[in-house]
């Protein structure tokens, strides 16, 4: 028995069964176990959302193997000599003798199982807001198998016509699409004053603005005071500022914490968060214990400090090194994240990678210059979709920290782009001359990206001197009187336009009709168009004839946040 | 007039709009001129083959602003202040007393132009066969609005019903799906064995099989003896082998060479493939004159040797640098390609960046490990579709040389991380833990590229004795007698199987059944699947009991790029 080692794995979902794969792969002699507390193994819990929403109907698909063979237990001994044993709930971790303790949750059986090397990937509990009624039938949240059933039943039965998403993160995004694709009308409540945070205001605002259109009531800077009931049911949801909504189904989506309670009365150290702390082999203050998913705290890799970064990707990677290092001692490493995310909002996507401004500001990270680029992702004539991206980088070196992107566009390959660039420690600079892939099915001829980085150098060099649709909302609030110049055709105002009190004058036609700007040069102008390309061009002309304090307001009116006139 | 200057562009399709405008952001008082050759400015060359299958139908698309203006003379004059002047062919640069010579091609009228910076952005012209008859009527190239033009009217009109297209590179393969959609029954000629040379073989082989399925006959290693012809009118091609195909058109694609003719009769330097030779601030051997796009040679970033890279994004970001330059001294710079490009065919993609195996051994890098993966590109209750990507490295440390990538999948997000990686200097180990944007809709928990990444880690730890498809396919034909075992369900070998006289031990059943194995530990045992990850996992099976030479074929069934038993 001395070289047939037992590595114990707590947790089936994502990185429990990648840790067991990695470690049975790298040593085929060892007794591998999974102890999974309910059902099922392996879940692909981000695609829940999918499942409820009927973009498929095989709940099955959630557990299967890409050939179609179910991840039960017979699968993990024959496919992977792995004994996985479900509902199975690991009660201590006895680390002084090596043994965990469990108990069958179905017939209550208890037993111990001695171990080598254990791995924690206990996972995450959804937060519950500590109010009466969350107990009403009606309210679940989107966290588990059972809980897709549930939502899956409510969507093929269509009985229930209102429903309230409580939490505007991925999951409740994905689950206002998944329920609104049922007929259901929602209402979206966030606490905060926008949806998405990995997001900055004004892009999560463009987001919030398509869910309206799609249907959805997008209720922001609200929270849920109390579940409202009716014999033991949900009947409706009274928010902070007295609204009652009716409804009859509640999805509760405001985030997750780590799961790590076992560890803790284990002793082993956990940080401010919850979060099971590891080093960079994913072993936790207990040399012979591991950890992975999302029950750990993970490095920023951008700020350094710990944070909880409950992702399926992360997951799998962490589980990954985990298994190898407990299988054959430490050797590989898991560096940490810059939080890359992304989700589908309807029509568009949203993407973020790195620090937002928001969060930098957070962090005290000030020193830094951002810019909003607006384009199609590929030629108009190939049926280009917008994209929508904010760039954050460092002033004076022009370092990438990080970006986001939102828009019915190729967001993914955009993401993936940022997030390359932030892992390289990308200079704008370095992105200027990019050599990606081009042709007219995938990009505009200059990427989006680095047309982006095209208009942060301008930016960063003081060829153009940008504003943000915030700004300019907050000069207009405050009284200020710039003289605003949309510089797009007649045909497009006629259209579509702010209505701020700006001037229509085409870029074409401004350098003969210099007479309608203000005769004083030196006072405030900001130009703009549908993208503010041409914007900037007519800011180039403006200042060649001697005003003095010209401006561009990124990403024109496909960027502005507000509601427009027209 | 001292403080204006006089900028010259010579060319008016991608690079050289581009320089123009470039400049005239950078200095609003200078005169700048477009000089072109033929009757429209700024076409966007590279949808030709999207006009021609009738992705869309308005041409003038093709020439148009994203807002619908088509950008004539008076647009660059109003919008850009830029003049822009068409049927202009110059004729002749005098450098000693700096001006250009030039002729309407309309007229016949001859004028001289004094300029202070030139920028030659002359483009290329297409290649054509030193053979008789590539006059006659029915032949074509699709390189300006007039093929473009020329071959929708055949597509619209329905008249003709066969046409051979010669030449297999990125036009080559966009016309074939161009005119198919047509309804024309196409034959493609091309005279390398492969087509889209940025590929390696197996890999433009399944290109080949997806083009065949959708009727396209490809012929490989034969090229055009003649071209065939009654009345003036083509009838057919002669292939060097002899056959003769019948048909009423033939376009021609096998590539372009630069344009640099008139720069060459200037005595500026050009090299030996008659690109212009540029410094990286895009100048050529005269400090007064820029030249940017096809005509120019550019280094290639990773084997530092001159190239000829007529990519339409490095032409418009060449264009950027040669126009500020111009504008303000050298001031910005290029550094070169590393030679990404990705095109569509029918519903496959196919893309590359850096150096394929093919291009490493000319170049005589023979340091290089390389592996296939093969897997969907996000998961399959989302729809996933297949990617089979080859990555190149350098043996020992691992860099990331190139990537090539092809399938119905997302090819582009690949292409574009791998792009990445190469102008990061990452290596395979960089790509380990890679933090990319992960959702079911986008992609695999663990993204393509990362798995990728994690093949090629297993190979060079030596985990994995990989083996190439061709690699296979040479034993088997030279009569070595490897035992062969498909390691996938016996539904999958009933759907699909290759018939090389392998044996079908599924995976769960392996450990059962390795009494089937050959009694002689020794001999060598090729393993593989679908995609080779189950059979990577039997050949970890078979090492633990005591087989010594285990080989997995990469990419399993779905990278084998010759026929199929079924």
């Amino acid at each position: 028995m001395s070289d047939k080692k037992t590595i114990i794995v707590i947790g089936g979902s994502a990185a429990g069964p990648k840790a067991a794969a990695k470690a049975r792969r790298l040593d085929q002699k060892a007794r591998i176990v999974i102890l999974q507390k309910g059902e099922y193994f392996s879940m692909a819990s981000c695609g829940y959302p999918y499942y409820v929403g009927g973009v498929f109907d095989n709940r099955n698909m959630l557990i299967s193997t890409p050939t179609g063979v179910v991840r039960d237990p017979q699968f993990y001994l024959n496919a992977k000599g792995i004994e996985a044993i479900n509902n199975t709930d690991v009660t201590a971790i006895d680390r002084k003798k090596k043994k965990v303790s469990y108990r069958n949750t179905e017939t209550g059986e208890k037993g111990e199982m001695p171990y080598d090397k254990l791995i924690i990937t206990t996972g995450s509990l959804p937060r519950i807001p500590p109010l009466e009624g969350t107990d009403l039938d009606g309210i679940t949240t989107l966290q588990s198998m059972h809980d897709a059933d549930y939502l899956r039943k409510i969507r093929d039965e269509k009985k229930i016509t209102r429903a309230v998403v409580v939490g505007g993160g991925l999951i409740g995004v994905e689950t206002c699409e998944a329920l609104r694709l049922a007929g259901i009308d929602i209402t979206l409540v966030e606490l905060f004053p926008q949806i998405i945070t990995f997001l900055d205001w004004e892009l999560a605002k463009l987001v919030e603005g398509h869910m309206k259109m799609q249907g959805v009531d997008v209720v922001t800077k609200n929270g849920v005071a109390a579940f409202l009931g009716e014999n033991g049911k949900l009947t409706g949801i009274k928010l902070q500022n007295g609204t009652e909504l009716p409804c009859e189904l509640a999805v509760i989506a405001i985030g997750v914490s780590p799961n790590s309670g076992l560890a803790k009365d284990a002793g082993i150290e956990v940080n401010n968060f919850g979060g099971i702390v590891v080093n960079e082999y994913m072993q936790t203050s207990d040399p012979d214990i591991y950890a992975a998913g999302d029950c750990v705290a993970v490095r920023n890799l951008i700020t350094g400090e710990l944070v909880h970064a409950p992702f399926g990707d992360l997951a799998n990677l962490q589980g990954r090194v985990a298994g190898e290092n407990a299988a054959c001692g430490n050797s590989v490493i898991f560096e940490g994240t810059v939080k890359t995310g992304i989700c589908k909002v309807f029509e568009f996507s949203a993407g973020a990678t790195g620090l937002s401004e928001t969060f930098a500001r957070i962090m005290n990270i000030d020193n830094i210059e951002t810019v909003i680029n607006a384009s199609p992702d590929k030629p108009g004539f190939m049926g280009g979709k917008l994209l929508v991206t904010k760039l954050v980088a460092e002033k004076g070196t022009g370092k990438v920290l990080g970006a986001q992107c939102v828009g019915p566009g190729d967001v993914s390959r955009q993401i993936a782009q940022w997030a390359m660039a932030v892992k390289a420690g990308f200079t704008v600079e370095d992105m200027i001359n990019l050599d990606l892939p081009y042709a007219p099915p995938f990009s505009l001829a200059i990427d989006h990206t680095i047309a982006t980085a095209h208009i942060m150098q301008n930016k960063m060099k003081g060829r153009m001197k940008g504003i943000s649709s915030m700004g300019v909302k907050k000069k207009l609030d405050s009284g200020e009187k710039p003289f605003i110049l949309d510089a797009r055709g007649p045909d497009e105002y006629e259209e579509m336009r702010l209505g701020i009190g700006e001037h229509l004058i085409p870029l074409g036609a401004l350098r003969k009709r210099l007479n309608e700007l203000p005769d004083d040069k030196s006072r405030e102008v900001i130009c703009f168009c549908k993208i503010s390309l041409r914007g900037y061009e007519a800011a180039l002309v403006l200042e060649a004839n001697g005003y003095t304090d010209v401006k561009v307001m990124e990403g024109g009116i496909m960027a502005w946040p507000y509601p427009r006139e027209k």
